[in-house]
């Protein structure tokens, strides 16, 4: 790919792989720090954009593939000259997307108008992430109100780490194209200006959205919660309720099954009818009791 | 309406569609940037202001109908020169409402005027909104209290949803109101100063008012939880004053109807006051173990 | 009132109604800016303190009467000029206390001494009004450790929502005090910045208490919410050691009570001492297993 | 008291009582400025520090004594010029332990060194009281583990309200501390900065230790919470289990238990046997089941 | 340790021992500040760094021992001068770990280069300790969804004690940073400025890290409570549909065992089978009210 991209435009160099012994040669043609050559080769790093003495270096990341519940982010490391465009990605990442844009208008624009395509383009797939969250987590709140269960829960909590997740590359994105717009030096023309901050715009929208859908995603939680407390106090109720229309019987029943002398109505011929109607009878009260004075 | 409008005053542009061939005209002839006419054109832009050359872009979010515990809002989209002004509306919302002041002193004022004129009724519209909001949460406040409800619990979360909806727009005015301050250069005189201050006193008003009335939520969702809580114990309770009440008649029961001989008062004639009274006698001392210990 | 008031110092003009043709009269001759004069007739307006060209507008809030858990706060616009006074209160409001101090010391002091006099009364005012939130909240914290009730809970968000409403009033107070202190140009003497920061000390203790009364019902609440769970755990011990008591007792009376043959000691004359006891000793042996296994 | 000390060095007074006419005497000789002497006499000041014209003026809070869950404040007011000293305790505090150094050294040490000195002590108490928390709070998650009591409970909000006071203090000395180093004008040194900037780093990591026993309280109160939550689901379990074992034998004894004709194994020899055997089957069944589906 | 290290740079001075001697001579030699050397041999400092007039001064921590759950820290103490490095360590601590880097360049870097190595150990330490955590949290989080237990529970909560230890110490990193950037004056060549904003970015991104740790552990927290709920709740629906099956047939098995007359099918031959159909059907009857009415 390198070399495809490297005919596009002469002064574009990008790289497949952070370890491949093409950066060292850059790295010493440019100038490049040797801090940032180690930025590019360790894991891990955070989104960030630093201003050296003759170039702007920055560390993006992009959503690579959306799942259920989980994304995966892909570094891209650009060198961003006057004259010049390194761009390295991940050796086991997809990169292709994000960098189309640029692509297409490679040869005819400066490199710091081929950064602001690349970084629009990640912008916008953080954008189809997040409607993504969005339409997840209005199903999520609509099946915890029906019926709460376990694997609603645990849906519910992907989408929270997810949205951790995203947040915390979103602040840095915020971070990096603000220190974009103070540190650019001679690299960005002052025309160039209101498209990174337009970039900036859309990151702060981003945050914005993030904010939003965890707040939603908490109240969903918190109604999650409180179904469930709602639940079990209408077992109880049910289970009260049984009991209620259960224990008169069962105890005037026990009354009557005694080996006693002298139970009253026990010769008599209606004597089930009368001793079933007090049992109907007192549950009616009890019940009735219970209603009255608001007890369930 | 674009010509009747445009009728009024000469330079106020009035467009009905962000869309229309019109804008890229105006966007000609008053060097509009063409990111703000992208702006005008994506959907879902935040509101804001910013100030370009020689003229002010704003985007603001009016509230196009409330219903309950759900709001939508319209965009407008203003730019705003020394000697022209240009409003384009959402095609599908109505935003008669919050033109018609502007409207009425249009032929006599200056854009940065009209401008303010359509700000201070958007804000208008939000203290209607917010009022309404708090009726709504006095409501749920009282039936919760009275009853708590999955119903009342969904229309909770309802109004939550729609407050924090509510807050994002007004955090944006906020800012847009204080960067209308900074960046207005040479569009707004200096006279029309207190009236953006105004404005902008209005939004921190409107966003404390969302704060409190966030908060007044919160309380009424711990209320809600609390009083489940308090009727689930309210339900064991009852629960288990009756099993108390039917466990003793239902054990001295059961031992008198075993087929055993040497029970005592078998042979009795009064067998059955005895024992009944024994079982009247064990319930009413177990009930007074609970309330002598404070078991319930 | 205005009248009396206006005879202990000519520049002092104390109206009693903002809709009254006076105050018209008087932004005439001290040309007291539009947006002002609004603000004093519209309802609802925030705290807070500007400075005009030529004099400083104010709208500040007293605490008009402190009933149980519930404050309402009576309005004062003041503008304060290097020569003039000029007090509007609420028409529905008493306002005689707030302004009595700086009424006694009228004749003799300037309209700046004047302000400071009255904002030293209202800050006293919320002092009070702490304190009598704080005996509330002592009383309700010992209530919910003895027995929390729903009603303890209704009081508890009665005093939260006072705090809440009481805390807006304080943050625009210092807000105020802070804007003071910055924009009163001409009209504060430097010697009077000491007494002003001693109003904004204050209104920071204030919101310092606040806080920590705020804390405070958080943690009442939160003693109720796990008061509310030991008890329904308790009520729950309490029905489980019952039926612990009783179903032994059940199951064996059942088996005697089975109209079979070969059940053991049936015939036995020691019959029923024989199997009470096996009831008794295997209710003891389920409450020792309870006790033992640390089940309950 | 005021006497000896005032004769370890001319210029300290150390003044017992704020009422005392003394401090009169002083304010007039040291040009002292009333709102400050009407602080030392009220009660209930913030933790300060001021500059004025000529001298320092600092409200400090110090420790009285630390019992078990609650610590009072005493308070010092302190009038630090170039070459005087006043120092105001609180009457019915002791405050000798929280002057001693400064005493020793009273004698050698210009006025700033010893309000080093003075409030480095005051720091040092604030220490000891914080480890007294610490220990506290370790017993306390302790027993919340092994065995949550209302006792516990009340304890742990106990030492939650000792934090919420001391960190209010707290925020005061970082306050204090910080505008000494900008305010302190000619009456610090500049080689005492260090001194002081000692005292407010020990100020920031009091702080730190307040936020971390929160964090942790709010950690045992979580805890608390759960294990009530943990405990009443251990006695459902106990309680269904019961229910299990009972019921069946319930049923079974209760078919048996009719007067009706044709059950089988009536006549039977072996009736007991066969009944008593189904009985312990189906109850085997059940709690299998249970087991079985995860059900408990 | 101190004379090898000192072999391999004549000015770096490795003490091993706050309380030596040695320390004062150093202090002697270049002019240490008495509160930094009082700091050394103080226990329990705050991570930071200090600049004086000719050295640095820094208190770092770095990780001694990862135990499940719980981290223990040792305190280094450096003071780093133009042409002087001095190390303290712990008496009771091994540093040399931490020291390897720094020791291995030793003979042939500045002070200030040796400072970085060490600091980026220290960092490269967190980052180890952190991953630590990351993994721990997965393994609970499994466990909580599978079966909640005291025990998870128990080892969550040491994961949080450890998070907000590390925290603490991480922000003090990170503000120890910033200073050294901005007070590090004659002592850091400029060349090394892009090394410690290295440093300074690491503690950024392991604070980042760690509040991403404490929002998933709140999450599983968060699980934890749900999951106990859930299962009180499904403990209930267990006790209540057990209670459904056996009550009908107790109640109508009571009514046969009663002594009385009249009661339907007593003489049938088939008495028994139509009384146990009953006693099904009414069980199946309540069963079917259960789930037809969503009551469990």
């Amino acid at each position: 790919m390198s070399h495809s991209l490297a005919g596009i435009l002469l002064t574009w160099y990008a790289l497949d792989d952070p370890n491949s012994p093409e950066l060292d040669d850059l790295a010493g043609k440019f100038q490049l720090h040797s801090l940032h050559i180690e930025d590019c080769r360790s894991n891990n790093e955070r989104l960030k954009a630093e201003g050296a003495e003759n170039y702007l270096f920055l560390i993006l990341k992009y959503i690579q593939a959306v799942q259920d519940g989980d994304i995966s982010f892909g570094n891209l490391f650009l060198f961003v000259g006057k004259e010049f465009l390194i761009t390295i990605r991940d050796p086991n990442c997809e990169s292709s997307e994000v960098l189309q844009r640029a692509v297409k208008a490679g040869g005819e624009e400066k490199p710091a108008k081929l950064l602001y395509l690349i970084m629009d383009s990640i912008v916008d797939s953080y954008f189809v992430s997040i409607d993504h969250s969005d339409d997840r987590i209005d199903d999520l709140q609509d099946s915890v109100l029906d019926r709460p269960s376990p694997e609603t829960l645990e849906s519910l909590f992907d989408q929270k780490r997810k949205l951790i997740e995203l947040r915390r590359v979103l602040v840095n994105l915020r971070d990096a194209c603000m220190s974009l717009q103070r540190e650019s030096g001679a690299i960005l023309d002052p025309e160039l200006y209101p498209f990174f901050r337009d970039v900036y715009d859309h990151s702060l929208r981003l945050l914005d959205s993030v904010e939003t859908l965890r707040d939603l995603l908490n109240n969903t939680f918190d109604v999650y919660l409180s179904s469930v407390a709602n639940r079990t106090n209408q077992v109880m109720k049910v289970l009260t309720v049984l009991s209620t229309v259960a224990l008169p019987a069962l105890v005037i029943s026990g009354i009557y099954g005694m080996n006693l002398k002298g139970l009253p109505f026990l010769e008599s011929d209606h004597g089930t009818e009368i001793v079933v109607g007090a049992m109907v009878a007192s549950t009616g009260v009890v019940l009735w009791m219970l209603k009255q004075f608001d007890w369930l």
